[in-house]
Order: C-alpha cells, then structure tokens, then sequence
C-alpha cells in the first residue's frame, strides 16, 4: 500500500514468463473447483481440444494434446521419459541453454544421445546434421528448440525437420515460448511432439504445460515410461478414462487458462497476437538504439518474442543496478544467459501494449542518464539492423 | 451468472484437495510476479523457513525445506529418483492407493523394492516389518503413508520409525494430507523425507508440493539423480545458488501459499487448525451416522481429514445421482477408491466451519428424501464408534 491508500500496480514483467497477464485471466483464478468434478473436467476437455485447433491439427488425424503438471521443462522430460524407447538414441540441436538442458534431462534419464551444438548466435548447421543421420542409423529422434530464449533465436525447424522426416527419426520441438505466437506448420515441418506451457505466449499463469504430439508416437514406448509422474501415455489414458488428471491439477491456473484461451480467440489467434508482439518488437527494438544499445543477434534470426542486448562496455554500466533502478521505476527486466558475451534481455510478450514499451523505454533512458553510462563505447549500434523481418 | 445477476457461489469442495480457500488466499493471486525477481524470491525463502518451522525442525540441525513444481505425486516420486542409490531397495508399506502409487513410481524408476501389504482398514503389521528388514538386510529405505486418503485411516508412522531406524533405513514418509494438521515428530519418528503439498491441510491452492528432509539424506546420492524435474538435490542447490527455482514456479499458487500460511499461524497453528478439523469430523460423523450411514473404518484407526462411508445396501442409492443431486445443491463430495467395499468419501479439510458442514448434512437428507433409499438395508450401525478418539 502506498501513502495515497492505493495498493499499487503490479510491476510490468519484460521477461520471457511468468508474465503480464490480463486482470480477466487472474479474476477467473478466484474460484475454487473440484478437479474430479464433471463440470471442471468438461472445461479441461475443452482446454485440450482448443490446443489443437490452434496447432492446426486434429484427432481425426491422429493428434493428441496432453497437458501436465508443472513447469515446461516437465514436459520436455516427459517426452524422453515416455516416449524414447530402451534401445533409443536422441541427438539434440543445441545453440542454447534449453538446448543444453535436454542433454542434461538425458543424462539423467539414461537415454543414449549426442548433442550438435552450434554458436548461440547460429542456426544449427543442418548439412551436419544430415551427415550425422546419415552415419548414425541408430538414432530414433532429433530435438531441437523453436525459440531458444536464451538468445532469442528462432530455429529453422521445418528445414530441420525435413532432414529428420528423411532419415525416419522422430522430431521432438521444444516451442515454449513460439507457440502461439509464431505459426508453425506440423504436418509440413514433420513434428511428432511439440511442448509449450500455459504462461508463455497463450498468457495464461505458470502451474502446467502441454504436449501436442503424434498419437502412436506417444503411446509406441508406453510399457517402458521411466518416471509415473512424467509419463505422458499414461496421463493420455487417464484423460480417456474419466477426463480427469490422473494428479491433483494446478485448478485455479486451468480456469486462468481458459480464460486465456479466450482471449487468445478474441485477439485474433496466432496472426493477431503475432502482430502485437512483432509491434512492440519492433518499437522496443528501435528505441533500445535510439539509446545506444546494441542487440545481440543479427535481425535475420531475431524472433518477435525476446532480445537479447550487449551490456555496454562502460565500465559505469553494471547489470545489478541497471535492474535494480528499473525495477524501483516498475519494470522488471531479465539477465543474460549467454556463455559468450553480456547480455541482458528484455522479452515483449504477455499483456503488453506499445505504451508499455513507450513506458519501459522512458524508464531506460532515465535510468540511463542516472547511471551516467555510454552506450557508444568501444561498440558501434549495428548499421545493417531491420526490426522483425520474418514472421 | 444466475438469474439475480449475481454470481452464484463456489460449490463447497468436500474433497482431499484441492479444497475450498480462503477469499484472501484467493485473493493473493491477483498479482503477477517475476520468477527471477528479488523481492519475490525473499517470499519464496520466507514459505521454505516456514515449513521447517511447522515441521518443528531446523537448518542447524540439517534439515531443508525444498519446493517443488506440480503436484504431490511429483515430490514423492522425486525422493526416490533423487536419494534412493543406484544398489538401492525401498520396502513400501501398502493399505491404500497411495502406497500402491509408490510401488508403481519405483517400477517406473527401476528401483529395487517389495511391497508389504495390509488390509485398507488396517494397519501395516509392524512385527513383519522388523522380520522384513532383519531378513533383508539390503533394504535401504523405507516407505510410508501417513494418512491414507483412500480411507481416512492415520498409520502409526512413529511406530513404524523406530522399527526402521532399528534397522539403518531411511525412512520416506508420504504426509500429503496430514501436515499441518496432524502433529508428527520427524526426529522422534525416525522420519528423513517427509511430503506434502500445498493444496491440502495448509489450505493453498493446488500448483507445487514440498519436501520436508535430512540434508545429508537429500544430497547423498546427488550424482545419480534419476530424472532432471525432479533432482531434489538440484532443487536445493539452486535455492541455495540464486534463491530461484531452477524452472518457472507457480508464482500465483506461491503468493496464495505464502497468504496462506499466515491465516495458518493466525488459526493458531497445527493445534487451532487440528481442533477445527477434528470439530468437523466429529459433527460430519455424527450427522451420517444419525442419517444411517456407516463408516468403513473403525474409529480407532480414522483421522480427522478425510471419511469413507459405506454405499447404502439398498439398490435404490446410485452413486453417480447421489453425487449429482449434492453437486446440484452446491455441494461436492468424492467418490470411493477401496477395492475391496463399495464407498464414497467426505473430506472436511479447507476453509470449512461447522456451518459448512451442518449444511452438507442438510443436504444429504435431502438426496436421501429424494432419492428414497433406506440405509439400514443389511448393515447395522456400528455401536462401538466414539468420535475422532485420537490427535
């Protein structure tokens, strides 16, 4: 509460989720309902139908959405834990830190893999991986990431994919913070699991994520699922049996996301969404160097969802304080997760409007002239930059 | 919306969780916090001291508190993916569905064990368990449930410890919807992992659940985490690191947690919390009985969260309508879980008052009138039954 009586506003998340979301989405976590109950259960039916509408897929082809508790990288691990057989071998396109944490979800579980890494601020190399397949008849799957927030690098997934569809391997795309917002064709780029969770793109709150995936690939490996809680075919029965999950579900974020759903349909689906973030993409894009900061990625492979910035070189300049004077003016911020360079990132998705990139920039600026920092130091703003040219 | 142009309100949640909460612990997730946020990390350390606290534990005796995402199921299976060794084997004692869901994670995880079976309305033969283990000395853990929601029936998990300490074990036990309401000394029961949730006796909402452990225990096997979601030793490393879960928390069920516990320590702790509930079932009891219906435990072995009641012998009950007609009236009981006796069940755990419950009663006359069963049809009232005699 502050002196005038007024609790104030929650501060704005410029981070890739949990994020800004509606009052709507909140107000509708202000109930409580019983997760064996028929009523709540037909709104989790809805929910999974509703996923697959906007993946543009259909159970009559074969899809399947399953949602399951906890954060996203649940469902990543469920996948490997269900889904890859004994004798399976996965090879992970890593050019990040989610790509780098499915190796790690590897190791733990046991499943023979490798891992094709290029630079954080490169595409996979897909000739190499072509090669590789071609030499390594043994792997039965290929998993890479669509957005890799560590950079916010959009991944070529369909040209990926055609090279995994040729090889007969199953394709396996962490979509956490794309889907919803970035189209992707599943059939035409061979994906056979796509994982994302409900506090990304689709603005809903952090308590579950969700599979959408090929039918006989989620059930083939079933009698061998390595983990109860993360296995994903026997969560599929469970939704089959009696619609209900076969664990206490997150209630209030699965009302939450309902909501959310909603909104999502009312904003025009993925292209009406899209255009909002490119929007304020771009904005934010354009006024970070207007101030002299300099993104990392070249803008060919910068998505529409997260940037990441170069820490200026002045030596008046430091992370900690930088975030601290933002967060003091309303806006949080997120750090680097480069191994390469300093970074900090600033992500443009929830319920965020150009006026509160308007808002987030002015803060900037301020803070900027605060801290007395140059931006122009031993760094030139890159010439060849154009806001957002792909999706 | 009903008809007035008022909402109607939350049909009362008679079940084990989640549960009817408090309009304030609602309340608390109309805010969207940052993850990776300072201010709500402090509040995340804060909920972990706390549980210790209720737990009567403490850091400087080596015991930590660590959170985790998703539902109860998630924490227990992740004890023993994360602290039962490569060589070894768990003896879990069954009455109940969730001792039997233990069996079923530690054949998922490929982990050694044999079940030793009881009776739903028994308790586990503590004689047996001592052979068991002088037996088998290679039994490393041992594995628990302390009240058995399948029933209701509180197994004497103090008991059990001494037999498993005897014997070197550790000793897991599964606390899901006693903590909080039901005293328990871990360090005079032997108890080394303990697990519970948010959405049950401390009245949160559904979203994450806790471990309450030894450290030495917790960390001891870190090398051989099973799965990566649910490296407990990991967990803990990372809250130790940055004060951060390592992957996106629940942020809205952590702030309804964190009002939460406050209205806990308001009601006076365990004490004010186990008088309410224990007033409750006294008066829930009381009520069926006088209605006719039976319930399937001796009162001996009954806790004071959660009731099983036997179906009415007459063909004229039918669950499903019974179920329905009380859901109509606002009302939301659970269905039975036993395999060997057909019965439904009535928690009184949540923000549930005497009022509530006489409400409820109210209503199951109602049905009864309704519906015209006799629930004296071939079963007697058991005369011995005297009302919650323990804790």
């Amino acid at each position: 509460m502050n002196s005038t009586g007024f609790l104030p506003a929650d501060k704005l998340l410029f981070t890739p989720g949990p994020l800004t979301t509606s009052a709507t989405v909140k107000d509708a976590m202000l109930h409580d309902a019983g997760s064996w109950h028929f009523e709540f259960n037909d709104r989790v039916q809805w929910i999974r139908r509703q996923l697959l509408t906007i993946a543009e897929v259909s159970p009559a082809d074969g899809w399947e959405a399953v949602l399951l508790q906890g954060s996203g990288t649940n469902g990543v691990e469920a996948v490997f834990a269900t889904c890859v057989p004994p004798q399976g071998k996965v090879c992970v396109l890593v050019n990040g830190a989610y790509g780098e944490r499915m190796v790690r979800m590897l190791e733990h579980l046991k499943i023979e893999h490798v891992a094709l890494r290029a630079a954080e601020d490169a595409w996979p190399d897909i000739a190499a991986l072509e090669q590789w397949l071609h030499q390594n008849p043994t792997i039965t799957h290929v998993a890479a990431v669509h957005c890799e927030t560590t950079t916010g690098i959009l991944n070529p997934i369909p040209e990926i994919g055609r090279v995994v569809r040729r090889h007969a391997c199953a394709f396996i795309v962490d979509a956490m913070s794309s889907f919803g917002a970035l189209p992707l064709d599943l059939e035409e780029s061979g994906v056979d699991f796509l994982i994302s969770s409900a506090n990304k793109c689709l603005e809903g709150v952090p308590g579950f994520c969700f599979v959408i995936a090929r039918r006989d690939q989620l059930l083939a490996n079933e009698k061998h699922a390595r983990c109860l809680s993360l296995n994903l075919a026997d969560q599929l029965r469970g939704f089959e049996k009696n619609g209900q999950f076969r664990y206490t579900p997150p209630t209030h974020a699965l009302l939450a996301f309902e909501r959310a759903l909603k909104e999502f349909f009312d904003e025009g689906g993925i292209a009406g969404r899209n255009a909002r973030y490119r929007a304020n993409h771009t904005a934010l894009v354009e006024g970070m160097m207007r101030l002299g900061f300099q993104p990392y990625l070249p803008a060919d492979l910068q998505s529409c969802i997260i940037t990441a910035f170069h820490c200026p070189a002045d030596t008046r300049f430091a992370f900690p304080e930088f975030y601290r004077q933002l967060s003091d003016l309303g806006f949080i911020i997120y750090p680097g997760k480069l191994t390469r360079a300093e970074t900090f990132r600033i992500a443009n998705i929830g319920h965020l409007f150009l006026s509160d990139i308007l808002a987030l920039l002015n803060a900037i600026a301020l803070v900027k002239k605060n801290m007395n920092f140059d931006t122009q130091i031993s760094r030139a703003v890159p010439t060849d930059f154009v806001a957002v040219p792909h999706l």
